[in-house]
């Protein structure tokens, strides 16, 4: 009896891991993020107690992961993504080290590649890309992230969550050096059968996307046209590219 | 029939993807890394063929994909981590695209974020860092990686396949700007039950870590330290914190 932190992979609920749905489908309590796809949330036993972590804090989370750990049960926290990546799941891990209560961390597949892959973008390719900056849309205390060193950075940039705040987002690349040519690629609900992918310039994507559904992850550098070059590769030959 | 870019996962066989698991379990043919595990490529039917890629050139692999591809045989192409980070998949991909060759890209999960999480490093954590820095040991071509912009990206760094060149690259962040104090891990066998970390001062870390095995992973920054208290808090309640 224990707490596993588990990731549920980025929407395609074909994407969480073997050990991830058995644990799912051996649980006694469920809490998921209200992102993860109904068909993963219908995998726990008929009898697990279900909630869903929607309108609750962190610290609520927290709680009810403590309590039901020290109550004895078998209890999943199901997050989008990776727990460990921009998922909070280090602060639960934290909670429960500091109550005493044991706990496991099962990695998922993170949006940070499978959704840029979901449209064919590599984020590393050979002779085009050897690094990637991933950052939230916000840097850290909810500021503007730090662009100079953004940019500095070379390589891929991948955007967490940073659809609404493209607009303000994309400037402040380009006031801070980035050419105002470089290709982006602005991924909508990825992996998903409702996936939609917008790309152009840097200077333009945010208005190109903006009737784009959320969540949405937005890349950004040559890689993109990597993927753009696949896509087409693909569509010339009629090839379903994507699962 | 297609051929299929699959990720395997960060080196623990539980850690591949349903769907990855399922097209193995489905393939005619599967060509595997050396470094997936063997569990894995078990799981390929009886009659399947299977070939490891060890001792094949990059340019044989495609070929294999291609040829296999076109005689109309489902194909599972099974790679450590995911395909699309440091992985050559979007090479692959190219050289399916421009064949005609139909294919599916399947993400796995990636090392950069379980191999750290093994040792409960969470790359990102509230408070501590929100950006993440992926970069290979090597810089394009085979270069010196560009240790200031690493440096002045700030957050996370992990470097990839780092063990052998971590006294160069060490070095190198200090000289660029980095205190010598920024704390780092080296994660070998992460996910595996031979993992080992080590932990210390970057200015110590690759003389800490000059007998750890390979892969391994090096993480650098203050969550680190958030990983450390984890793994403290896990073990004074002999807590078995990663399955």
């Amino acid at each position: 009896v224990t707490v596993h932190l588990v990731g549920a992979g980025p929407g395609d609920p074909g994407l969480i891991t073997a050990r991830g749905l058995e644990l799912v489908r051996g649980c006694d309590v469920l809490i998921h993020d209200a992102l993860v796809s109904p068909e993963l949330v219908a995998e726990a036993p008929d009898d697990a107690l279900v909630i869903s972590r929607e309108r609750l804090r962190q610290e609520a989370i927290d709680e009810l992961l403590v309590a039901y750990g020290r109550a004895g049960l078998d209890v999943v926290r199901l997050k989008g993504g990776d727990p460990f990546v921009f998922g909070r799941g280090g602060e639960e891990a934290q909670a429960l080290a500091e109550a005493g209560v044991s706990f496991t961390v099962t990695p998922g597949v993170s949006s940070i590649a499978a959704v840029p892959a979901s449209a064919l973008i590599p984020i590393t390719h050979r002779g085009v890309s050897d690094r990637v900056t991933i950052a939230s849309a916000r840097g850290a205390d909810g500021e503007e992230p730090d662009y100079a060193s953004l940019v500095d950075g070379r390589g891929t940039i991948v955007l967490f969550m940073g659809l609404e705040r493209l607009p303000v987002l994309a400037k402040g690349l380009v006031a801070a050096g980035l050419d105002p040519s470089t290709p982006a690629s602005v991924v909508s609900n990825g992996t998903l059968p409702e996936q939609e992918t917008v790309t152009g310039r840097i200077d333009e994507i945010a208005e190109l996307s903006a009737d784009l559904a959320t969540p949405a992850l937005v890349v950004v550098g040559d890689v993109v046209e990597v993927g753009a070059r696949l896509r087409d590769a693909a569509m010339a030959r009629e090839v379903p590219a994507v699962p």
